[in-house]
């Protein structure tokens, strides 16, 4: 089975002064959410959708849905964790509860806050998960990058060539990333905040795929203003 | 003395078929290499500004700056070299020939086709290069940087928080920087094509300096779109 997992449970502090977190903000005539949710619907390849989101806005994001007629057969609603990999595991647990888990079984974890994936990077990552069983989605780093360990001096300029900027989703083997983080300890999961990080720190190879520029995320005002640009077809080449 | 540079020695290859390198091409009402020298013409500890362009849009340049009356008594024309680097030497080199230099000046250096940059900016590069002699723009990463070095898997995810995406301008005392290029071998010239790496990698410390998310530089047109979303405001906050 091939599923894919909408991780809606952040509460948006970086927003400033919504009432709401950031996935559930409007973008053009719909919320952020609803554009993600559509986006895997259209993918046939897709059996079920999870869409994991804080409990106190479980009743809110159930009427969202249905008013916006995303909350189809297909799709399950699931309450979030305390950490995003607590969430992205909750989605797993949720499913072995419900459907059971095989080797087979993938699950293609996306931003809810990203609604400009496209059906290629969906293929894409559903493609090299099934050969690789990890994946993340990247695109090549646009600017030079600078490490500073002080936030006062650069300590080095690294060969940019190296460098990529991570996006979603990222995609997993179920099983494997079931197995990998319940082995952590608690201070390995303090560090290893990011899904594919784990799997790197393990030895486990994640293969890229390459997102798009305009797949961004949306975590404060100015990206939504950016946002409906791209909605409005200023940004599409 | 204080120069700033604007560098627009790119053929701009990058942008497709446009018959122009991208500093000229029109933003709003006139083109981007003018917002550029607008934005250190308003500034007025800026003694002297250098635009180094290729020697086939000398004339081409020379036109459009009187056109939009940006050719004034402050700023000089001058050609620009074969890599990005030479290009600041130039500038440097004409500075020398036609004022000297002295221990005390310094140079902003800017991307032309960095049009958003703005007058707190500016100023923070003069403050902390009269301070510290080198200085580099930075924002915070905004996504997770992911390494790759045989752009297949993830070889590394480093810690976010010590990683930056450069921007511009770069400042440097200009008499440390001519002293610090002129003693690179050609190999280490190939090697080093960011001018804040050369001070890292003989052990002058480089500062960081803020920039903002919306001083992009406009490579491609999707830049362009969204530069011309950001002039209509809808993105500034």
């Amino acid at each position: 089975m091939i599923y894919a997992e909408i991780l809606a449970g952040g509460s948006g502090t970086r927003m400033g002064n919504t009432d709401r977190p950031k996935q559930f903000l409007m973008l053009g005539n719909k919320p952020i959410l609803v554009h993600t949710i559509e986006a895997f619907l259209l993918n046939p390849r897709i059996d079920r959708i999870l869409v994991v989101v804080p409990n106190v806005w479980l009743d809110y994001s159930k009427d969202i849905m249905n008013k916006y007629n995303v909350y189809t057969d297909r799709v399950h609603l699931v309450v979030g964790g305390s950490t995003r990999n607590e969430t992205i595991m909750n989605g797993c647990r949720y499913i072995e509860s419900q459907w059971g888990i095989t080797d087979e079984d993938i699950i293609v974890t996306h931003d809810s806050v990203r609604p400009f994936i496209t059906q290629r990077i969906i293929n894409d990552n559903i493609d090299a998960c099934l050969k690789y069983g990890a994946v993340d989605t990247v695109i090549p780093a646009v600017d030079t990058i600078v490490e500073s360990t002080n936030n006062e001096t650069i300590t080095n300029i690294p060969v940019r060539k190296y460098y990529y900027q991570g996006q979603t989703p990222q995609s997993f083997g179920i099983a494997q990333l079931t197995s990998l983080y319940n082995a952590l300890t608690e201070e390995e999961k303090d560090i290893l905040t990011d899904a594919c990080k784990i799997f790197t720190m393990k030895g486990h190879p994640v293969h890229l795929v390459m997102g798009e520029g305009y797949n961004i995320k949306i975590t404060a005002m100015y990206d939504l203003k950016l946002a409906n640009a791209i909605l409005e077809g200023h940004l599409h080449d």
